[in-house]
């Protein structure tokens, strides 16, 4: 086997080599030849070699990759440019069989090893060869903590050396080709059994191909695909949840229902079949969910005598019940609750957690006796509503009450809990908590004799209608905090609902650390691992062999594990560990003597954190707006607006009007600058203290009728 | 007024009278008078007073009752036959207003104190006529604790010098018809408003009016009904969990999701839609589920493109999936677990929980490397459903596999674990774990790398199809709990899983209570709780004071409370609390000062002795049948046969023919007495260790053929 010195030696050049901190890989190399202050001007390169699927007999045909570091080599679309079959790291057999290198000191000279040059692929990146020719280029000098430096020019002429014809390709139209648009419902019907197993494109491709403010909507499905939160489903608009999602709503569960178990609530399960007669008991309120209900006709091969529908929400279909349930003054407040999923098959664009056609939530449907008793609860509820998002999913909201256009149907009033995406600058309803009044309470007849009424008073006059709540949260939560947290290495997960919390990755071992060097790391991570399970930090040790610590890097900040903790031998000789924060990338030292609380406070911190950044982000995005030429400039700089109102309807169809912004015919709606107009979100419920409204005096912004109140305005989701 | 002794003194009738402990309600008075050691024959008698619902402007119409203790009165079947409108006990008022008397001392005497007769119905049990004049009845003196002894002959001398005409009733007659079969769906379309709040029937008739050893199936569905674990709907075949039943399947839920998620296995939500493509992808295996598929067609008013059905269980629907994320044998064991409901449209009778349209469950689904890594997990979640029925709902079960006839289809083979009803004889399935094989990754393609390949295997040979699992327990469970532990009074809930595991119950005040003792008592009750609720026991105060203590107690024995906790005046005294056990009625005294202790070793006490009786109960009835002849009688006489068997499908066929009873033509089904022919329902994992299968020897009691093991046959659900 010929080293890379040897190698060159052959063409006569001796190149500057430079030694450094051992680097397993590219981000480390980078680093520690940065650290290193070499005092010259170089490019980092990078060399992959991958090996192909074959056919069963056949020898491997890898493909050698040269190119810049910063690059994007997309292996998927260049496995098809290349009409090579699922592309995939080649294993270490065949880097020390076939090239004679250990995995973290590849580099393209090592091509003089291999002995049937015929069978490989020789891939180099254009915009290095495209560089001028007496760049200096970073390659590998056989082992992790050596460097050599070469130039474009003798690059080349090594490869002209080697005779073996290389294949330019440009990356960068090579990573526009892939992103090309895909249907937006995955797995095609898979009909031939072989066909089946066929792995999808973005399995292997590791990391994110869109920037959060490019593509926005691309770079969201791509995050919640490649993070594993969620898979594309067969029917359309329907989403499966995996694990890392469904774990966050199990978190937003638990402490949800605790909550209000312990106010009286108590928890039951309605039949997810509605008979058309009772969906349609309550016109008003049937008349927003009938276009969206999903039909049942058929069971086997019969057809049913009468439709059957399946919930859109569970008002009529609880109802007749709480008339019959209901007995007397004695059995209010009465309050039931139920964790089920609901069906509304919209026929828009359908977008995961946003927009479904199945979703789960939590629907509460309660009755008291007096106006002012259902009213203390929609409040508690709205409460527990916050310190969902603030608690759990580390998000701010603005609490208020909808305007008469915007609550729901049927209801008296509506209270919610206002999200904010600064990425699109759009607002999004996060919960809402309704107070009913006594509509339903009088169309069921749910009715209770009054306590308090004077022995004398007829039946009639003792008869209450009981006064209603209604009140949901469902996994549209979970997009709200993807899409706020999410950042373009993937997803970012606040510690409290992290399926994992903290990955140990063992890190710093070369080709020439010992067998005990290696069983100590790995031991070490595992130790740790166990350690922090113990104190109840969700953590997992990657022990994986087959991968390099920086694969391993990008694998979990893609999943989004709010802390990294790397061991190395460096580390255990200082007794300690390494940790990088997902949110902001920080990496610190802690000692190993105070790992569990070290990590615990770590983690709050993060959660804290992540909290008051999205706060902070959101209170700069809500902007007082005084006269109407700012309106909507504001809202086209993904802001909001908060503006004196004069709380009338037409004036809000008249917003929502006015500041449409003018989309080119058959153009499509661009994520990142919406030109739909502004709906009313809430009024705040902490109205501004600073120039209040003046009754009389402080005029509607957009009107300039008598303002009322202050309201928030906004695009929205 | 008159009191008891002066009205009869007008007749010159000088009754014994008795003096004893305080009864507030008449099983209290019954203990009183037995204890007394009266040494003469009587009858128990009670006097009821009832107020119908009248016209707001009249005045009421109450209706007494003057029956034998003995007698069951149904309250609402009284009303309906004198066509009264909802009859309820009449309140403390009305008492105290109208016939001068305190709610425990009500007796037929107190008519006397009427001063308009003609307003009053005054209806006489039957059986209490009939008996011999001289026979001697018990009537309240006026007071809790005093008793007077009127002859049947001197009753009705009272009956006449009064001069109200009475109804004679005939109870027994009127409870058969009140018995009368009711349309299984319940809740009548309610067309108009009105009429949409009319109570039910069964609203406010105490008591289960059907005996267990009766009408078992009547029984079933009124203990639901009236124990409010659930209620009917408009759908028929579905039905609504009420709080009772929900607690229940959320008890089992979290064990059961701990003890998975403890083994590594994950949650997840798939959705509830499947296409007909991915339906239909096992043949052997969607057959099964094909005729019971319930079809989505339309949306909305939009007819769909193709039909979608709704999940019937989802191993085509997750499998697809599985040969896309398991990549490699490091991904095994892939273990995911999802919490939802499937829907099976069955055309057979419904009955609530063990055979309906919607049912919840949770469905594991798994891969392995290796048939022994499959099979280990198969059992281990069996143990899981072991310890479901065992610890929680305090059933045994007889683990086992099912005979290749009953195995799930496409699958390997299943484990179950059976349970038992004695009052019908009938075994039910109680949860399987089945092993799938290969059979379904081969369908789907879902393949990993062998490790263990040499390495110059062909990349066919190193292919390796995974061994797959799945597990399913469901709401069924909370149907064979309520079957086997209920009785005649109702529900009686295993304490883990009682929502209210305790209720206190205010007791022992009379009229002659000082506003004092009653705050004393009603206080106590209320501390009493609240300090059980601080160490976790689930208890409330019942402090209604529109209802007597008998009231309450039948009202808590119908929900099957495991506990009763009485606290009066005399209890104070002694610094104690009266405790009744639901499952035996036994009484005893706890110390207040031992509370806590107290109740949650009662607690553990009952929870323990109610799965030891039942576990008796099966072992007594798990007979081992040497010859056919045996077999149908040992069936018929509510027994399990466990047979040497010979193991094939053939016999197994014949055993089911020969087995059943032949019933007439258009015969109802006899739940109490099934005649369809047994079925094989496991090879119990413990075989008999006493005259076991001698190979070659051991004889089939069937067929005659070798007999491979003994097979535990039943009828069954």
């Amino acid at each position: 086997m010929a080293t890379v010195l040897e190698s060159l030696a052959k063409l006569s050049i001796t190149p500057k080599t430079v030694s450094h901190e051992a680097a397993v890989d590219n981000k480390a190399w980078t680093t520690a030849l940065a650290t290193a202050d070499l005092g010259f001007d170089y490019k980092v390169t990078k060399s992959l070699i991958l090996k192909p699927k074959t056919a069963k007999t056949a020898t491997p045909t890898p493909v050698v990759v040269i190119a810049l570091d910063s690059t994007e080599t997309n292996v998927t679309a260049l496995g098809k440019k290349l009409s090579l079959k699922e592309c995939r790291f080649a294993n270490e057999d065949l880097l020390k069989g076939t090239f004679g290198v250990a995995k973290d000191a590849v580099s393209p000279f090592a091509l003089s090893n291999v002995s049937d040059l015929s069978l490989i692929h020789l891939v180099v990146d254009t915009a290095l060869l495209e560089l001028p020719g007496a760049t200096l280029l970073s390659f590998r000098e056989g082992a992790a903590d050596k460097t050599v430096f070469v130039s474009v020019d003798e690059l080349k002429a090594y490869l002209k050396s080697i005779e073996k014809e290389a294949i330019e390709i440009d990356f960068s139209t090579l990573a526009a080709a892939a992103a090309a648009p895909k249907p937006a419902a995955a797995p095609k019907p898979k009909a031939a059994k072989k066909e089946a197993a066929a792995p999808a494109d973005d399995v292997h491709q590791m990391g994110i191909e869109y920037k959060k403010d490019g593509d926005f909507s691309k770079w969201y499905q791509q995050v919640l695909l490649k993070s594993e939160m969620l898979d594309y489903y067969d029917v359309s608009g329907c989403y499966i949840l995996r694990p890392l999602s469904y774990y966050i709503w199990k978190q937003i569960t638990d402490f949800f229902d605790n909550a209000i178990t312990e106010m009286g609530v108590e928890d039951t399960y309605f039949p997810m079949f509605v008979s058309n007669r009772v969906l349609e008991r309550e016109k008003d309120h049937i008349e927003g969910f009938a276009p969206e209900v999903a039909w049942v006709t058929k069971a086997g091969s019969s057809n049913l005598e009468e439709p059957i529908a399946i919930r859109p929400t569970s008002e009529t279909v609880m109802y007749p019940y709480f008339s019959k349930w209901i007995r007397s003054h004695r059995d209010l407040p009465f309050r039931i609750n139920q964790w089920c999923s609901v069906v509304r098959w919209e026929f828009k664009n359908p977008q995961p957690f946003l927009r479904t056609r199945e979703f789960l939530w939590q629907e509460g449907h309660t009755a008291h006796l007096t106006k002012d008793g259902a009213g203390e609860e929609v409040l508690q509820i709205l409460d527990l509503y916050e310190q969902v998002y603030n608690d759990y999913l580390a998000l701010p909201v603005v609490k208020g009450v909808k305007s008469e256009k915007e609550r729901f149907a049927g209801g008296l009033y509506t209270t919610t809990v206002e999200g904010f995406i600064p990425a699109t600058g759009r607002a999004i309803q996060g919960g809402t908590s309704h107070c009913l009044g006594q509509n339903f309470s009088k169309m069921f007849n749910i009715t209770v004799e009054d306590p308090n009424a004077p022995a004398n008073a007829s039946e009639e006059a003792k008869k209450i209608h009981v006064w209603q709540n209604s009140w949901g949260l469902s996994t549209r939560t979970i997009g709200v905090m993807v899409m706020v947290h999410g950042d373009d290495k993937g997803l970012v997960l606040p510690p409290r609902v992290a399926l994992t919390q903290a990955v140990v990755i063992p890190c710093g071992l070369t080709v020439k650390s010992t067998k005990e060097d290696e069983d100590k790391v790995f031991d070490g991570c595992k130790e740790i691992a166990a350690r922090l399970k113990k104190v109840g930090v969700k953590s997992k040790a990657d022990l994986r062999d087959n991968y390099t610590p920086g694969f391993k890097f990008n694998h979990w900040e893609l999943r989004g594990i709010p802390l990294r903790i790397e061991l190395g031998p460096k580390d255990i000789q200082k007794s300690q560990v390494t940790c990088v924060r997902r949110d902001t990338g920080a990496k610190f030292a802690l000692p190993l003597d105070n790992l569990e609380k070290g990590v615990q406070e770590a983690l709050d911190t993060i959660q804290r954190e992540m909290y008051e950044r999205a706060k902070a982000k959101m209170e700069e995005s809500i902007v007082r707006v005084d006269k109407w030429e700012d309106f909507v400039p504001t809202l086209n700089s993904k802001k909001l607006c908060l503006i004196p109102w004069c709380d009338r309807m037409e004036c809000e169809d008249d917003i929502k009007d006015n500041s449409a912004r003018t989309a080119n015919e058959g153009e499509e709606e661009d994520e990142r600058a919406p030109s739909m107009g502004a709906k009313s979100l809430c009024k705040p419920f902490v109205q501004p203290t600073e120039k209040p409204i003046v009754p009389g005096e402080t005029k509607c912004v957009a009107c300039g009728q008598d303002a009322k109140h202050y309201m928030l305005f906004g695009r929205s989701y």
